[in-house]
């Protein structure tokens, strides 16, 4: 059997993004038949108790799903781990000093991601979960590549970015459409010169309506992109 | 941790076809928040030499392949089997017999799917690869449940439907809407009923384009159904 980088993916939160990751990394991967697409194992698991109310109100820690899922992929022959899911990566530490497998960081492949888009530096909008924002995964990694970030008011997250994500893992996809770009307007508005889609569900709210006339860094593209360069470094 | 059945899906043949499966999966189960979602773990492995090939052109057996995957997916805790790739299920005996796990067939979903779209016997139109057509999975299946198939011509086949598929797995998903919906339309017009979309790259270009104004029953659909129902008996 030819030897290939088996890709490992540690979805589930939601579904939908996992999914929709599995789709992206299979459209964005230069192919002519099955056989030149990346093998890649998804371990979708939506138990995993939510990251969100982990980090600021005290529920149940994630880490034992997480690694549950972690040691399966490890067991499956996976080479790399790809994690479509931005809270989740409030606990890449613990699950990066656990494994041999290098973990792909969705922060580190959004920031790639606004230097694809032409953006070299500057203020940048950033939408994403209450636990990213409250753990500052974002900020201080931005920072480092030359962006400052801009969120949304406080009044914002609880009444409009938070319900419009929680509309996407209720499957009611296309109702988050208006709320979501509403916010990715209101960004550009204050200065923003690009937003970033720092929480999974988002790019698939956003996918949902007309495309947006600003810059718009998809962190499930961006992931994509990330996996592909490492399983393809030749491509 | 909570008990829940584990879906286990054999996916990457092609891997759109089984990311767009996990992505149906997601959409039809009845949820209102990550946790009501099906666990489940795609083992995406686009390597599995190609089935027509290997049915009518002597190419290499994938049965050892389908296995891999079936052993992956028996140690990561799955309690039953999904493969959305229709030509995979000419391998169905073997693999059911090597395995205690429950395997979904996909006529047996496909047939399910017609009877949800209302038919309950006759004509109906068959699309499929040819190494499906060449070992006849569906048409004694879908006899016993009283229905008649009508297939492409061979110069149909050859012509038309193999080359649109090829463009699926190529990621050139637009260029086959046409052509796949002239083959459909063809179908229609000589008398069948509805169309069985047995192939699962068949819908994928299918959903390309306009709806098709007839009944089409959609394997990949069909058989998140199945799953669904499943995992999820009370539902």
């Amino acid at each position: 059997m030819s030897e290939a980088r088996i890709l490992g993916v540690l979805g589930g939160m939601g579904p939908l993004a996992g999914a929709t990751f599995m789709q992206r990394l299979t459209l964005l991967t230069p192919a002519s038949r099955d056989q030149d697409h990346i093998p890649s194992i998804l371990w979708s698991d939506p138990r995993v108790p939510d990251r969100t109310a982990a980090r600021i109100a005290g529920g149940e820690d994630p880490l034992p799903w997480l690694m549950r899922g972690l040691r399966g992929l490890e067991a499956a022959g996976c080479g790399a781990i790809a994690i479509p899911c931005n809270t989740a990566h409030g606990w890449f530490e613990p699950m990066q000093e656990a494994t041999r497998l290098p973990i792909l960081h969705i922060v580190h492949a959004a920031a790639d991601e606004l230097l694809r888009l032409g953006l070299t530096g500057g203020t940048v909008g950033l939408m994403a979960t209450k636990g990213t924002l409250a753990m500052r995964l974002y900020q201080p990694r931005l920072e480092a590549r030359g962006f400052d970030c801009l969120v949304p008011t406080e009044e914002e997250m609880d009444r409009i970015v938070m319900p419009s994500i929680d509309l996407v893992k209720a499957n009611r996809i296309s109702e988050s459409y208006a709320p979501l770009a509403e916010i990715a307007r209101r960004l550009i508005a204050r200065g923003a010169k690009a937003v970033v889609l720092g929480c999974t569900e988002i790019p698939l709210g956003i996918a949902a309506g007309p495309a947006l006339p600003f810059p718009v860094a998809d962190t499930i593209d961006a992931l994509a992109r990330a996996s592909i360069a490492w399983a393809k470094p030749a491509a």
